[in-house]
C-alpha cells in the first residue's frame, strides 16, 4: 500500500493501523509468556562473554545486520534500531518513486522505543523477575519481533503526516514555518479518535488474550487472561499514539526542507 | 518446566502443548498477511546475489547461527534446522541434570517440517502467490518464527514420549525391543484426544482471527476472518500431530540405547 502514492489515504492508513495493533498484541502476549530476564539486558563484563554491551543489544544488532542485508530498511515503513552499523543490501532498491518526502529517513525514535521498553514496558507487562536463561535467545526474539512491531507502527506517523499535510496544506504550511511544535501537535491530536483506539486495543487484548477452551464452563467460571487489557489501552495512550504524534511533527518540521 | 525432571507430568507437557498452540495460530496469522512471495525461497544464481542457496535459506540459517551462539540450542526444547552450521554457544550449558534420554538429540524432523512448510503449508493459507520484494526480511522473520514454533511443538513430542515411556514402561519396552514402529504408532494415538485438539485449534483460530471492533454490528453483519479454522484444523490433523508422533516414536525407538 504505502509504495503507492496515488493510494495513499488516511482511511488505507487508517486499516494498516488498525491491523498492526492485531500484531503488536500477538508479539506483547507471546513475549509476556517469559519472565524479564534481567540478565539479556545486563552489559556483559567483557571476560565473560567476549561481546560489548548487553547479550540483547549484540543479538538485536546483529539480527538488523543480517536483515539490511536482505533489504528490510529499503522499506519506507521499516527504521532500523542501530542505523550506524548496517551493511549494505544485497536486494536492489525498488524503483518505485518514494512516497515520503526525503526528509523522512532522519526520523527515527526507535532510541526513544527501545528505552521505554526496556525501562518502563517490560516491568510494567512481565510479572516475574527471574531470569530463563534456557530461554535467551527465544526471548530476545520475541523482544525484536515486538519492538520492530512497535517501531513500524509508531513510525507509520510519517505517511499520517503525509496525508494530513497533503491534505491541508494550508492549516500546516504557517505552523511548520513558524517551527511551532505546540501548535502542530494540537492540529494533529484528535481525542475522540484517540479514546476509540484505546478501547479498541483493550478489547483485542480481551479477545486476544483469552484461554480459549471447549467447554463452555470453563470460560465463565475461572478465565485467565494472558494480558491486562488496561495495561494495553495504556500502552497505547502513555506510548505508542505520543511517539507517534511526535514522528509526525518532526516530519512535517521537516517537510519544506 | 522442562527443565525440571520431578515436574515433568502428562498434565504440565498437556499445558504447555495448550499454550502453543496459541503461539502457532497467532504466528500464522502474522505470516499469511503476506503473499507467498515465491523469489524468497527460490534459489538464487551466483551470480545475482552472492549467497549460496534461497534469500529464505540464507536468512534462516544465519539467524540460526545468531541464536546458536546465545545458547538457543542448548535447550531441550529447542530444535535446529540446520544442526551441521551452527557456532559454539558463548553461554555455558545449564548444570541441571537433562530431561530426556541423550539419544533425543538425534530426533530432529526439521527437514519434513520445512519441505512440508514450503510446498504445502504456504500454498494452502497464502491465497496470493505475488511477490512482497519490499517486505522479503519481514515475511522470512515471521517465517523463522512459525517455522521455530512448530518445531519445538513438534518436538516437544520427546517430552510426551518421556513421560508415556516412563508411566508404562512395561508396555513399552517389549516394542521398542522388537522395533515395533506400527505397534509403538497404535499405542501412542488417542483418537478422541487428536479429535478434541483438532475442534479446540479450530476455535481458536475463529478466536484469535476475528476482526475486532467497537461496534457491535460490525461482528455480526460481516464478519471477515483472518485465517479459515477448517485449515487450522487440517494443519494439526495432517501434519503437526502425525509429525510429533514420529517423533515420539523415533525418541522411543533409542529410549533403550
Amino acid at each position: 500500500m504505502a509504495s503507492d502514492n496515488n493510494k495513499l489515504s488516511l482511511d488505507s492508513i487508517r486499516d494498516s493501523l488498525i491491523r498492526q495493533e492485531d500484531t503488536i498484541i500477538f508479539n506483547l502476549i507471546e513475549r509476556i509468556k517469559y519472565p524479564i530476564t534481567p540478565t539479556l539486558y545486563k552489559e556483559a563484563s567483557s571476560s565473560s562473554w567476549n561481546i560489548s554491551g548487553s547479550l540483547f543489544h549484540y543479538l538485536f544488532q546483529e539480527t538488523e545486520a543480517l536483515h539490511s542485508k536482505v533489504g528490510r530498511y529499503l522499506s519506507a515503513e521499516e527504521n532500523p534500531f542501530f542505523p550506524d552499523k548496517l551493511p549494505a543490501s544485497i536486494i536492489p532498491p525498488s524503483k518505485c518513486t518514494p512516497v515520503l518526502h526525503p526528509a523522512a529517513e532522519c526520523v527515527n525514535v526507535n532510541e526513544k522505543i527501545l528505552d521505554v521498553y526496556k525501562k518502563q514496558l517490560l516491568p510494567l507487562f512481565c510479572t516475574d523477575q527471574a531470569d530463563d536463561e534456557e530461554n535467551f535467545a527465544t526471548t530476545a526474539s520475541c523482544d525484536i519481533q515486538l519492538l520492530q512491531a512497535l517501531s513500524r507502527r509508531i513510525h507509520y506517523g510519517k505517511f499520517v503526516a503525509k496525508v494530513k499535510f497533503r491534505d491541508c496544506t494550508d492549516q500546516y504550511k504557517p505552523l511548520i514555518l513558524a517551527k511551532d511544535r505546540d501548535a502542530l501537535m494540537k492540529l494533529l491530536t484528535f481525542e475522540a479518535v484517540e479514546e476509540v483506539v484505546k478501547k479498541r486495543v483493550a478489547k483485542k487484548a480481551f479477545v486476544f488474550g483469552q484461554q480459549v477452551t471447549l467447554n463452555i464452563d470453563d470460560n465463565t467460571k475461572e478465565a485467565k487472561y494472558k494480558v491486562d487489557p488496561s495495561l494495553v489501552s495504556r500502552l497505547y495512550d502513555e506510548w505508542i499514539m505520543p511517539l507517534t504524534k511526535l514522528v509526525e511533527v518532526e516530519y512535517l518540521l521537516r517537510r519544506l526542507d
